[in-house]
């Protein structure tokens, strides 16, 4: 049987005027990709009853499953189910349990309901309800003459928990039916570093050809992240579809993985901490409080990261941070001299294993010693001794910055794990 | 004559892969109202020829404008050029000039030019080119049988410059023809911060049924943008439309509107503490870092923000920040007191007139005093004592952090306004 298609139908003027940016559609247009079924389309309608039956209409015409994003609310402007019931020539009924549940939530918050908010008791005839855990407005599945319609609230919040959960349970089970029957989807995803995204595509392609798993590049801003996705009969099975296509990715890439999934690259590193038992304090300059900020980010950072200083003038280096002045004289607050002495100042003044520290010219012009913009110098002081990067960064000052957070993370991984070895 | 309708048509598989989220369709959108151009449909298609030929000939059907985004680069993937053609029904010419030009570039960084960079020098007959500062591949605008097709590449870097620049001036004197002749159009941002979307909304709505200014409102962390746009002879006159429309507003919200198009909330901050020629340092807990780093972000900042200190421990806020023992006992780590004494000791080290502190939980579980997920302390110390301000956030982490960042700059902002009066 041929492979399902889909399309993606996001409802909502205030998407039109820009006033929102669409977040929900590619979380979805992932799932799809997780399932194996082909997104080949996706619009954007307004909040006009007419249109949005016509782009309905011309997305079941194309594909097996339309889904749509938004317009589920109680105002007169929600009229994604209107639209659909309309599109399957269906009619729209009142379910009494449901209509109970609305009023025993509004009740239970001490809110007024008004009659409008009945709309959310309806659905079209073919539809069953989806339970919205996180508000008042429930998903619909309408199944109708070999053509599935899901509807999902817009808000992310109540989205997401749907789309991820009953949404990618229903996708996959229909993908399965179709292709080999009972088969579930799996993925894992390999977080990239210090390697661009055009040369980690050129260097794994070759993967990127298999079919069970399908491996996809995803650009994040400083590093890159690689999707594996297997169709198999168990988790268990999937993983060890996956394993030796990992292994091969690993091979090839080496160091430069850092990561799997949910752990983010401050994460990495203060797990990586955490195994050695040891701490970490920051000195900052040019990235001014951003690596501290980026290491909290994490729950529990507080048994790792200790706390930091951010000296953003040339006084505060050497006053509050203890940079010995001779060195901010003869090398400037840009230098490779100056980082590793704030690293080490970070390291004594917080008794801890690990200091890192930024220094740099994030622009837009050139500093008062004419050090370009984009020159940045990390310093990591451990156990064994201080080091120091130089990276010339190109772009705006916030790009600037955060690629420099990012290599003094990387910079203090690296060391963390040849100290490991 | 009828107002000007726009369909948008992004272009890229990695697109409907969910692999990239499309930020430049809602920046076009914004362009497109702030013009007075109905925008009623928006879709993505992939990269695959036929598929957008049916898309752009549907959306010409409808529209009388239709812009695409993406498909304009040098590979057999980007199929935009011809796409367009075949919906027009243009043959597609190379420009010689244009060669010669894509030749100089390439010869000029010593990259070897292949001949599919020559796809970059076609255009359909009826389309002349929009030149991108920024990249190799020209826009296109494409006049036929009353229809206008515009053509833009889709990284960022490039699409913005050619979106705002020529692209708005171009849709502009299009509405104008339209609709009056000669008119341009100009917008200004009101920045609010402190009154929920929901609330800002309700208190102007009477002032969002104006045509010209129009009114809108856009979502954003923390604070809440009201976009003025008017259209008129010159921008001076558009000013003198829009200038009575915000003195309401501004009667209506007072001191949440903090400032107006792209000073944001630090910058804002950094303004007032520039006009009174003062100075500030952060001493932060919960939120890591994240205030020196938004004070920072602003360049030229290291002439008022002199630096901080991170305190993530209670050891730490004792021996490194100098907060007294007994108040760190007495009411624990997150408190009004701990708060008022971080930012009097930032305030003393960094020798500046102003200390401004944070913290708090931001979860995800309660801390070791118990105090609830999302409880955040604010502390301001300035010229005239200290002050705090207690919150309670819901949402996640991050969330919960950020709104703490933007409630810090917002107290101090709100004592540099009394101390100004």
């Amino acid at each position: 049987m041929a492979s399902v298609s889909a399309e993606i139908v996001s409802v909502g003027t205030e998407l039109l005027l820009g006033q929102i940016v669409d977040t929900n559609a590619p979380a979805l247009a992932v799932i799809l990709a997780d399932c194996g079924i082909a997104c080949r389309h996706r619009s954007t309608v307004g909040d006009n009853l007419e249109r949005a039956v016509k782009v309905l209409t011309d997305a079941l015409d194309r594909a097996d499953v339309v889904i749509t994003v938004g317009g589920l609310g109680p105002t007169g402007d929600d009229l994604t189910r209107d639209a659909i019931a309309a599109a399957l020539g269906d009619r729209l009924v009142e379910v009494p349990e449901m209509a109970d549940q609305l009023r025993e939530f509004f009740a239970s918050r001490g809110i007024e309901m008004v009659d409008s908010n009945l709309r959310q008791a309806m659905r079209p005839e073919s539809a069953r309800f989806i339970n919205n855990p996180y508000g008042t407005a429930p998903g619909l599945i309408c199944e109708k003459n070999g053509k599935v319609v899901i509807a999902l609230p817009g808000p992310p919040s109540e989205f997401l928990p749907m789309a991820s959960g009953p949404v990618k349970g229903y996708l996959s089970r229909l993908a399965a039916g179709h292709e080999g029957g009972g088969l579930i989807i799996h993925s894992r995803t390999l977080r990239v570093i210090g390697i661009g995204e055009s040369s980690v595509e050129a260097r794994v392609r070759h993967l990127m050809d298999g079919e069970n798993p399908t491996v996809a590049p995803y650009a994040k801003t400083g590093e890159v992240h690689l999707r594996l996705t297997a169709r198999a009969a168990t988790i268990a099975e999937a993983d060890r579809l996956i394993d030796p296509v990992e292994a091969q990715i690993r091979a090839i890439l080496g160091d430069a993985v850092y990561g799997i999934d949910g752990v983010d690259l401050a994460a990495a590193v203060l797990g990586l901490l955490a195994k050695l038992d040891q701490t970490v304090a920051s000195a900052e300059s040019v990235t001014g409080g951003l690596i501290g900020g980026r290491l909290t980010s994490v729950p529990g950072s507080s048994r790792t990261f200790r706390g930091g200083i951010t000296a953003y003038t040339p006084a505060v280096k050497r006053d509050v941070l203890s940079v010995p002045g001779e060195v901010l004289d003869r090398y400037g607050p840009v230098s490779a001299e100056t980082a590793a002495a704030m690293a080490e100042e970070a390291k004594r003044k917080f008794n801890v294993d690990w200091g890192v520290s930024s220094t740099g010219n994030a622009g837009p012009t050139a500093d008062v010693d004419g050090k370009p913009v984009g020159l940045v110098f990390i310093g990591i002081s451990g156990p064994v001794g201080t080091e120091t990067v130089r990276a010339e960064f190109r772009g705006q000052r916030e790009n600037i910055r955060e690629r420099a957070v990012q290599l003094s993370l990387d910079s203090l991984r690296r060391q963390l794990l040849r100290l490991r070895t």
